[in-house]
């Protein structure tokens, strides 16, 4: 059977475990989300992986490497572990691919080495993370942060919408909150980490690839914006004598567009945006909205976090009402590996043809908490229906997950540690 | 003791009258506004005036006129009406000025009058309206509208907050709703109708002047705007491949800022915008928001009104995001009298001094009710505070009272009905 086909067969059936019959929601330690570990453990046993569920739920398949040549192999040459993952949870209602098309097509990448009896010089182990999205109780990539063996303890505290404590829920699905830092691996095993993941945009859609190389993950950064002008009766203050706080906020929302339009990597969004008692027959006094800005490296973001406050500053000024931004979120750019990205880029080119693309991630992965203990690389797939993703319409075309598994296949074949 | 400041007092007293002890909010046929009612009737007594409440319960004073000369005058040759007046109901935690100057204003001329014996060839009636603002009932100009015979009885099944219909509030303040006809006067009877009314703007006040002269009340429609694009993660999806309703909604509001700004006594206004289901780090799929257009002349509102949704398609259509709007809200430009206008001119010119300003009024007024009767004219008083209206703020100066009551008087003894 075709590769491909399979892989998002394998898509279609994990999606069936999900919290909601109407539509996809997968939430950590949930009774759908321990029948999908299940399932995916039982795909990893098929596809010839010793198989582990980890202190936070996790599982992780490991595929043996070739044995060492030779005896007395000291430390150094120790065979090391290329690590590939992603996520099987999910955000609430959202697409069937995020996340799991990272963990099916490693292991049917895994499947194939084991018929045909290859091994590599590493150890290739797959992790299925168990709460990489965080819907539940709030968190952010904590069965990954549970892997390098920085979990947040805190976090067992936290509560989800019916009130049940991380730490009950954990102890709910037999696993033991008091036991999480035995999830931890050591670093030093590790080759690398790849991930494979669905790119969540229209990039390769647009241009027409099933296959890209991620070149960083991005710069984030979050403000909460005010904007206090003077409120009046619409009828009776004349234009030029307005301090309008909407009309102020209006042109600094062109600001962020038209900056962040400027640079490629580059997008700036105002997600959110309240006239504070807004009533038709009332000039906004008050006027609230976030400003979301995010770029493929440090240097873009902020330059253009720069002139968009300059550009709200002045906007302010010219108009007569005042500004003031509060960051409520910030992430640092995580950039890929050159070498992975080189070795990546090399395996679509041998099994896609053409020339690999090269884009940034603009929203958050695994890699990035990987990133603070080995070299991470990743491949985007193409994303079908216009690109949209955390949303029932998100897609993945057979064929583009078959090129996928192809690609990675030719990853696992060459890789060499560094 | 000084006219001006004795006006003021009563504007504090009758303030007082307020339906919460925190803040001025006096709405139809509360117990405040009964016994605003009350106080005004007895300063009418006071100012010589023979006193009605009518049938809705607006507190009428009259004053005759000068006895006609010789006999059997004919019907044509009887005395007719002067009408002055404005209302004492009020927005909720508005301003005292509103309506209740354009009250005591007149009180304190017939006071003069009568002090000195003087009778004018018209009767002079002063109608304090029991309801305009309609907050309580989310009615409009209820008392003006019984005054001219055209009260809508539908109005008498609406209920307010606390489910109280108008009628039962109506018998309950002694009023029977069946009889509201009653309250009708005969327009051929009226010479004319004056109002005196704060500004509620900051025209004169940034003109230096106390008073002017009103050309006409503006034309005044409402729409609800629905822009329709895409929503998308805001991390992913590149700036130019974006459909952003809430940047479209933007480029729309400054649109009609612009195009409002473009020519004296036009004004338009953005007041309420909301993002569906807006999150900081989703570009916005849809937004919707209300336009206020206003004008002093029916052309130039239509010219405007089209321009401004000629330009939200075009910039829909440059983006590629959808929009629609519905009208929600149209009244048309009411024209002050010529002759009043120039006789109020003259008047304020001959008291203040200088040439009286002439300016639209942007919010509407019993005024526009009468005109349906009887020429109308309207004399604006300088609004303090920064021409802060609807508001605690709000305030007239004693100065300013007292010039509109000396313009006002000067108006009374130089008027011949036409």
């Amino acid at each position: 059977m075709d590769i491909g086909r399979a892989i998002v067969d394998r898509v279609a059936e994990l999606g069936r475990h999900s919290d909601s019959p109407d539509h996809y929601t997968r939430m950590y330690l949930t009774p759908a989300h321990r029948a999908a570990s299940r399932r995916i453990a039982q795909w990893m046993e098929e596809a010839g992986m010793q198989v582990h569920v980890d202190a936070v739920g996790s599982v992780i398949g490991r595929y043996e490497g070739a044995a060492p040549r030779g005896r007395g192999t000291s430390r150094h040459q120790m065979t090391k572990t290329l690590l590939l993952g992603s996520h099987f949870d999910s955000v609430r209602n959202g697409g069937k691919y995020d996340g799991v098309l990272g963990i099916l097509v490693p292991i049917a990448c895994v499947a194939e080495l084991a018929r045909r009896g290859e091994r590599l010089p590493v150890a290739v182990q797959v992790a299925a993370f168990a709460d990489e999205e965080g819907a539940r109780f709030h968190t952010s990539f904590l069965a990954s942060r549970a892997l390098i063996g920085r979990f947040e303890r805190a976090a067992l505290e936290r509560r989800d919408n019916d009130g049940i404590s991380l730490a009950d829920a954990m102890a709910t699905a037999g696993l033991d909150p008091a036991k999480v830092d035995a999830a931890r691996i050591d670093p030093a095993s590790l080759a690398a980490y790849v991930e494979v993941h669905i790119e969540q945009g229209p990039v390769l859609l647009d241009g027409g690839h099933a296959l890209g190389v991620v070149t960083s993950i991005a710069a984030g950064l979050r403000h909460t914006v005010r904007v206090k002008g003077e409120a009046g009766h619409a009828g009776t203050v004349p234009m030029p004598r307005r301090r309008d706080a909407l009309a102020a906020a209006a042109e600094m929302v062109l600001a962020v567009e038209k900056r962040c339009g400027a640079a490629g990597g580059l997008v700036g969004t105002v997600g959110i945006l309240r006239v504070k008692n807004g009533s038709s027959n009332v000039i906004p006094g008050e006027v609230e909205f976030t400003i979301d800005i995010r770029a493929a490296d440090g240097e873009t973001h902020l330059a253009a976090q720069k002139d968009v406050f300059d550009a709200c500053e002045a906007i302010a000024r010219r108009r007569g009402v005042a500004v003031e931004h509060t960051k409520t979120h910030e992430v640092r750019a995580v950039p890929c590996a050159s070498w992975l990205q080189d070795a990546i880029a090399a395996s679509i080119e041998r099994t896609v043809g053409g020339a690999a693309p090269r884009l940034p991630s603009g929203a958050g992965h695994d890699a990035m908490v990987l990133a603070e203990v080995t070299g991470v690389g990743m491949m985007f797939v193409r994303c079908g229906a216009g690109g949209v993703s955390h949303n029932p319409a998100e897609t993945v075309s057979a064929g583009d997950a078959g090129a996928a598994a192809a690609a990675l296949l030719d990853l696992l074949r060459n890789f060499r540690p560094r």
